[in-house]
């Protein structure tokens, strides 16, 4: 590399999730050869992520106001709570446009091989809630794999006792999936969850 | 979106090239939630490029110092220059550790339908180089498709006249490539440029 301050970059950018080498480098080398107005928009915008995106002290999601805009909504349901992994999964199931109640982050899986365990997820504040707060209904939505259905599983053993009903996200053939192209585990869920028609 | 600085954010980082909205959120979501000395380190190197890297006035690739370290080098056959489209062809070319000849970046290619004429390339400049320089063999390494040969056509014809020797990179089969999965055009090649084993 001829310049040492774009390989530092690359460098930078590989520790991005899901940027390799050759990505990185491409990045940086139209980083480098666009015009300045859109490394300053970058910058701007890294900068001010940082600075105002805080984690709402209820619900542990991504914010830049505390309590955030779904947990200050009246409107919303507050009986009902979806438990979700990340930040991103509240976004998708809001891109639905399906649910109407509140959420909780749990920001990772019990994932004991990686050294993650109960105690560094945000499941004490989830405990909290549901002591405090009138919840009839709990969704577990973490991931339908290994860690995500490890996870639910413990949060459902720990949340017996309380009154509110937990569920879990179905899990099935997607919506314009074929038969002949789900995998084995998916077309076995799909069997022994089957509803009538 | 519950935050715009992230929505914003992930606008920005939508406009790089081969990040589409998922990746632009997948990325988004890891900068906001990573150590800040991630970020500060991204911002650092994003303004260092901007402000360190500018135009070899001779070559045209990206260099912190004028002439670039290439250019400048005694060691190196600077009666051979290899003409690509950008600064990354010169790194992939560096990175075989089998070139010793100088370099010329066109930053393009002839492309009259995106409206990019020769004008538009640092063609002018290559031909500057030619006359003053004592150049002995001019290395055509564009691409291997429509618009590198074609770049590599119209350099063919302006330099003629010169009595430097204008040559190509070969086109074939890649090293490790099977010949069935050779597409139809790449074997055509390969065939017609056939040579005595």
């Amino acid at each position: 590399m001829v310049s040492e301050s774009l390989e530092r970059l690359i460098e930078t950018l590989k520790r991005l999730p899901g940027i390799g080498r050759r990505t990185a480098e491409r990045l940086a080398f139209h980083i480098v050869q666009t015009e300045p107005s859109f490394v300053n928009e970058l910058v701007h915008g890294l900068n001010e992520v940082k600075n105002k995106v805080l984690l709402c002290s209820t619900c542990c999601n991504l914010t830049e106001i505390d309590p955030c805009k779904i947990c200050d909504d009246e409107r919303r349901d507050h009986a009902t709570i979806c438990v979700v992994e990340t930040p991103a999964a509240v976004n998708a199931i809001e891109s639905t446009g399906e649910y109407h109640g509140i959420y909780h982050v749990l920001h990772g899986t019990i994932s004991p091989l990686d050294g993650s365990g109960p105690e560094e997820l945000k499941i004490n504040e989830l405990v909290t809630r549901i002591k405090n707060e009138n919840i009839s209904e709990i969704i577990l939505a973490t991931n339908h794999n290994v860690e995500g259905d490890g996870t639910a599983r413990y949060l459902s053993d720990l949340l017996t006792g309380f009154q509110a009903t937990v569920t879990r996200l179905a899990s099935g053939i997607p919506i314009g999936g074929a038969l002949i192209y789900a995998d084995h585990a998916t077309l076995a869920r799909a069997l022994s969850g089957r509803g009538r028609f």
